[in-house]
């Protein structure tokens, strides 16, 4: 596939997607300030960033609200009371989990609604669930995606299918999503070639979602953009679940279209995320997460071993290795 | 070009080359304990390394050795202390710096030494003061390199001439080295294409040293091996200066060769590197690194800005940029 786009200019087409309260909410369950949160909105709407993904529409029958921040529910109001009427060009996006999300009860008509995008998360068993909540959110009015997890473990014939299926319905982005951090980058360019064959026969775009384990996640997601992907996911500072996710600092050092403007995000760096830091609050690459994204396995040992402040690195490995065979 | 080998077999020209002493070595002023050095070389022989950098030929008359670890001038009595006759598979190289080192009295003829590799660091302006030292290692024995630092801010008419002059002469090994850490990997695989071409020409091998200042390092060095280069450096943990070096320990788990272990590296880590944090050494990835890196420029001012544990990364940015223009 030839690539689209050299490395001076830009494509219009490029979207970027802040994930950090989203998946750094896996971090810290989700109890971000609410200084914090208007920080990073008025620090992305300056840097250019395209949409701000302000955490999850979990179901609160099966989570209870007093466990967790209020940015893993995302009331509408609770968005609002940041953003106002967000009369600008940041669109705000929430993610649903497939089986974790009472969407009929939780998402309003967008016309009442703050969101602009809704992303559906599903494993690639379950999709018909996924696109029952994207077809709903569709006749609601929202933009809506389907991010296809854990790739790594699927094999080729189930994503052909599952391809085909999503790319027949009214869903607007599909996302490779490499949640083991485990893919390299040939791997995923081979992926991209795969989801772009989709996206040119039935009109949508691709997006991408990459986890740190082996350093990987800013190398895949610019190598699978330089293919034609155009929805690139980004935590500032990488900060998320367990190796954490492309940071956005380094993906705007990358993007060329003037409208991105990294200095924002630097100054959001000092202010929030250097003291969450000092706080203790732990996230990023490290030995356990290259572990088990190398073995691709899902990282929850990595982030308890990591919790322990293990550093007996051989004995993890023999465990995460063994248990595979 | 076509890509050489599969992501599930391997190449046996394939090369590691362990640098954790001598790149390690410009955080610390190579002040190593001998057992540290002792245990990597052990841990290196187990792991499958093939190459071990003890440090530098640096001139005793320009540095003054009592500044120095001895790791900084590697005397061949100090390499054996460590290695004994060295009678295995890994072999030893040490670095000479053009206009640093006073080959003609520091390298003995490689009967007489433990080393087996001379590599050889030069800017593009003093390849013929490189090829001279190359003369004179290759007469003495000894296989060597020619590694052009700081190929980001070449031209590519300059770098053509340079390869052309070192493929013509009696070196093995051309290194590219992306001495800032400012190349992304579509420039690297460029770059590669170049010094391939030159390779096949002359009959040389190409190898790779990069710097992991926008987290980059094991991506360039994995992709640049896709396409032919087969000397890969690397150091445990990316302990080297600024934001350090490939991490042997990402590469290692790529590589398919039955030959290379990663446990030993990891047992190592957990000796060694922990400690080394702990006692408060400071290298790997950071912000500012990443600004260098993206202005491509020389780390020196990211080096003193984290050594003095300053945050003010907006204000730093606007400094770098201004200074550029």
């Amino acid at each position: 596939m030839k690539k689209k786009g050299e490395l001076v200019s830009y494509r219009p087409d490029i979207k970027v997607i802040d994930c950090t309260v989203r998946d750094g909410g896996l971090v810290n369950n989700f109890y971000f300030t609410d200084k914090f949160v208007k920080d990073l909105y008025f620090a992305n709407l300056k840097a250019g960033i395209d949409y701000m993904e302000f955490g999850y529409k979990a179901s609160k029958e099966q989570f209870d609200v007093s466990k967790y921040g209020k940015w893993k529910f995302c009331n509408d109001d609770d968005i609002r009371a940041i953003v106002g009427d967000n009369d600008t060009d940041l669109k705000i996006s929430v993610m649903a989990d497939v089986g974790r999300t009472d969407f009929r009860n939780d998402i309003d008509d967008k016309a009442n609604s703050p969101i602009d995008m809704i992303r559906v998360a599903t494993y690639i068993n379950t999709i018909p669930s996924a696109l029952e909540i994207v077809e709903y959110c569709n006749k609601k009015g929202y933009e809506t995606t389907v991010n296809i997890m854990a790739v790594s473990k699927s094999n080729d014939m189930d994503l052909d299918d599952a391809l085909e299926l999503i790319g027949r319905s009214c869903v607007d982005e599909i996302y490779i999503v490499d949640s083991y951090g485990s893919l390299y980058p040939e791997q995923m360019r081979r992926l991209a070639e795969k989801y772009l064959d989709c996206a040119e026969k039935y009109g949508k775009k691709i997006g991408v979602h990459a986890h740190n384990n082996q350093q990987l996640a800013f190398a895949n997601t610019i190598e699978t953009l330089t293919m034609g992907v155009s929805y690139l996911d980004s935590t500032v500072c990488s900060l998320g679940r367990g190796a954490g996710n492309c940071p956005t600092e380094l993906l705007l050092g990358f993007l060329k279209n003037p409208k991105y403007d990294i200095t924002p995000i630097l100054g959001f760096i000092e202010n929030h995320i250097v003291k969450l830091k000092e706080e203790g609050l732990i996230w990023g690459y490290d030995i356990p997460y290259l572990l088990t994204g190398r073995l691709n396995q899902h990282p929850r040992d990595a982030i308890q071993f990591t919790a322990e402040h293990r550093t007996d690195y051989q004995e993890f490995y023999h465990y995460l290795y063994d248990r595979d065979i």
